[in-house]
């Protein structure tokens, strides 16, 4: 959408009647920002960027009246959960509403296999209810956990703690079902499952306002907390591949890192680690921490850390190991050096990885996830990049897909070029259904916005509709 | 062990005390059996076995009072929990004392995340504690599971029904400790925990008496039986495989057994199975079911059987799926057609497994078991043998070998044999403490009874302590 006339944001207010709004422009800037800045090279496309208020609901109903008002006046609506994302996914780039999901916060229904919760329920929160309720918990999660929503997980997320076992939320089986409101002039309330759960999930909100989500679980635990340490990271990473091996050892987190990053960025637990070392950050099932530790030993790692044998003062004082991992390995990395980026990559087998790391050094030191995919431990990569100029990071990910290793690219905005670069028919036939003016999300989905675009002239594309000031 | 002098049965028995004996030869000559009748081959070798007498111990101090007059007396001792293993594993060779643990049935202690039972507690009656008590179930039980007994599994077995998902038992972490009821003088009970327990699990009861074993715990559910059919074995062994990639459903069972197997054998299932049908057996996770019926049309099965929608006359009538597969499956095709025997197989990839299928054709029927192995899903097979001679026998074991497929022969009675081919220097090693005069099942271990035995010699190898009458 390339916005033509001015928006007549009064009128849409006018139809909002008593659903709360923000147009305060700081809080709204507030709220139309997410971790875009872990970017270099999205923090100078859409720093600018600003919706002209926020929408609060309350109920499934006012996300209805908000969308049927939007549809009336043509106003763009950006929705948004917690605002984590990475990828200024949820950031309003052509202006207009976000649409603030942040007040549906219900748990709808649970058993013991699955929860149904409203799509701006915390992630953390939901767990707490349904392990009190059934000793059960989420299969897996983002890093962001304490402060996620499970509608902005749904939308925007891949995969997190617990990939590990389960794969990620692009796999059949790890949602259940969605409901999903529509943006026209009588939104409609879809009940979703099956395969059409793939046409709205990870679609960034382009196609649908997913106000309830229901997915399975699995049994909970008091997971302990494991640091491991290793004189390098290649055997780190080789620990890691053979940790994750083990059918009989249950564990929700395995991530290798390459010193110094441990050292350097986990501040609070720095006691802990030598500079030179590099670390696997690991969450294990307690009746897994017996063969655990003898395998650790047995593989020459040295056990640096672990919460259930921790003092009540480290325990109170140090973050959850999940918050060392997956995108807070970045983030910690940021607070002490925030001149660093990072990659997403993946490594099909220990030599390749390997070469990487022999290729690129500490100009970008490896932080992996070890996940199932497609039934398979592969290495996902979240590597570190200490960044220099744009063309030189370009060069990175040139020298990743020259070694066949995929890398999907978190310095863009658009749903194509961050995920698998080509457009994707069902999300796209779903958005002429569910939001046949192109006022939801705007600038997000290329294949909307410009479906003869080439992924493969190796240039970035630039949402026309992008609100003008300083986008270059 | 080999018999010089004649047993002092008597001398033995006075110093039971009140300890249960079966002196009765038809019941002593009935528990001295155990599934070895699969095997043409043991069943020639092994049909004359008996013991002079089954001691019936009601606790663990029964056990050591036991252990210690066997000792004594230079009785032989062979354990026996349900007779449900298929290698004559449990079969007196030298005869004197079965030492029948099915007294022992005490569940001692339970949580959400481990349980600990007496040896000769029933698989699913542990499961039924535990599922009370915590929804929680074992990770994987054999298909023998409303019949063998956790030390006998433990003792004698390797995986089963959820194996999918967890590995087996030779799988670090899926057995958290066992206690263990040496054979001296004064009979020690050992706590054994770590690396040692590899020492015991799978030993046959060679080397010490399992009393008490403690495993961990999963999420338990009302797992739903599924019969999907497929024109070819082909198809059904491609769907297997891809089902079981699949993180996000929880399977708890896959089996792909080729026609006219499933119509032939399963004679309770017969209405829902064409004759040409291969059929491949499954347990779902309930909140897994959508998924799986979506993901099997799309992978062109048709689903026959789920026992989520049977009628109650079909749900009380038909037997558990789990119990037409694993072994199930043969002891079915034996009560059809006795004169089939069976392989214990595994093919690393589909195209392997498919050459396999494409040289032996109908003389030896399919049947898989899909389970993760060292992190990998792999083909376990238990095909059919329409068995001619133990020499054609033997040259079917030979193709395997010779296309790179492994074969865990059936058809020994010793723990080399019908594993790994080599001796395990652990076990051994712990046999020397633990059974100084190697009365502990005798001639099961041929580490210990001839250690100069060549394993590449092709030659099976005889005991030569077997009971003679019969025995060539
Ligand atoms: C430190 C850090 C660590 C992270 N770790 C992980 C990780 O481990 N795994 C992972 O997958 N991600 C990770 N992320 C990214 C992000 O935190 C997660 O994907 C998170 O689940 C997003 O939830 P949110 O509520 O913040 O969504 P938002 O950021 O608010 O929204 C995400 C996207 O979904 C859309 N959206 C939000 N709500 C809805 C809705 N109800 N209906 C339709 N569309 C909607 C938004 O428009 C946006 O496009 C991390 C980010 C940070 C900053
Ligand atoms: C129809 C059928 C299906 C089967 N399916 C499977 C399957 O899916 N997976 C599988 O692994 N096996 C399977 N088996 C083999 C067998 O049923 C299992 O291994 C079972 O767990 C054995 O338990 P049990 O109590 O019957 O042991 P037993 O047969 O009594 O004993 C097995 C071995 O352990 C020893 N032993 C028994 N108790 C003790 C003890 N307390 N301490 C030390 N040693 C002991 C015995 O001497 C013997 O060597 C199957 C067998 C049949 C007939």
């Amino acid at each position: 959408m390339t916005r033509t006339a001015p928006l007549d944001i009064d009128a849409f207010r006018r139809d909002l009647g008593d659903i709360p709004v923000e147009d305060n422009p700081k809080l709204v800037l507030q709220k139309s920002r997410d971790f875009y800045w872990y970017s270099p090279v999205l923090k100078r496309q859409l720093d600018h960027v600003t919706a002209d208020l926020v929408v609060t609901p309350r109920t499934i109903d006012d996300v209805v009246t908000t969308l049927a008002s939007a549809h009336r006046h043509g106003v763009p609506v950006t929705p948004r959960g917690a605002g984590t994302g990475n990828y200024g996914q949820a950031m309003p780039l052509s202006g207009g509403a976000v649409l603030n999901l942040a007040g549906l916060t219900k748990v709808v229904a649970s058993s013991p296999m699955t929860v149904r919760a409203e799509a701006g329920a915390i992630l953390a929160r939901i767990d707490e209810e349904t392990r009190a309720a059934h000793g059960a918990e989420m299969r897996f999660h983002p890093s962001t956990y304490r402060t996620a929503t499970i509608g902005g997980f749904v939308a925007g997320g891949s995969g997190g703690v617990g990939s590990i076992r389960w794969g990620g939320l692009r796999n059949f089986g790890n949602i259940i079902s969605l409901k999903v409101v529509t943006c026209e002039a009588s939104p409609r309330i879809l009940d979703i499952e099956g395969t059409d759960i793939l046409k709205v999930a990870h679609a960034y909100g382009t196609n649908g306002i997913i106000v309830e989500a229901e997915v399975p679980l699995t049994a909970g635990y008091d997971w302990v907390d494991v640091l491991a340490g290793f004189d390098t990271i290649e055997d780190a990473v080789r620990f890691a591949r053979n940790v994750a091996l083990q059918d009989g050892m249950l564990l929700k987190e395995i991530a290798p890192i390459a010193a110094p990053v441990p050292h350097d960025y986990f501040v609070r637990h720095q006691k802990f680690i030598r500079k030179d070392q590099s670390v696997v950050v690991m969450m294990a099932a307690p009746q897994a921490m017996a063969a655990l530790s003898i395998f650790l030993a047995h593989e020459k790692g040295e056990m640096l850390y672990r919460s259930d044998a921790a003092s009540e003062e480290d325990l109170k004082r140090l973050p959850p190991a999940y918050e060392l991992a997956w995108n807070h390995t970045t983030l910690r990395g940021l607070k002490v050096d925030p001149s660093i980026t990072y990659l997403q990559t993946q490594y099909p087998d220990l030599e390749t990885l390997k070469k990487i790391i022999a290729l690129l050094g500490d100009e970008m030191p490896m932080h992996n996830e070890m996940i199932r995919f497609d039934g398979r431990v592969v290495f996902s990569g979240l590597p570190i990049v200490r960044f220099s100029t744009e063309e030189r990071l370009e060069e990175i990910i040139r020298i990743h897909e020259d070694n066949g290793c995929l890398v999907f690219n978190p310095h863009r905005y658009t749903l194509e070029e961050g995920g698998m670069k080509r457009s994707d028919p069902g999300q796209l036939a779903f958005k002429r259904e569910a939001d046949p003016k192109g006022i939801l999300n705007p600038g997000k989905m290329i294949a909307w916005e410009n479906p003869d675009f080439d992924f493969a002239s190796g240039k970035a594309w630039l949402f026309s509709g992008l609100q003008s000031a300083g986008a270059d």
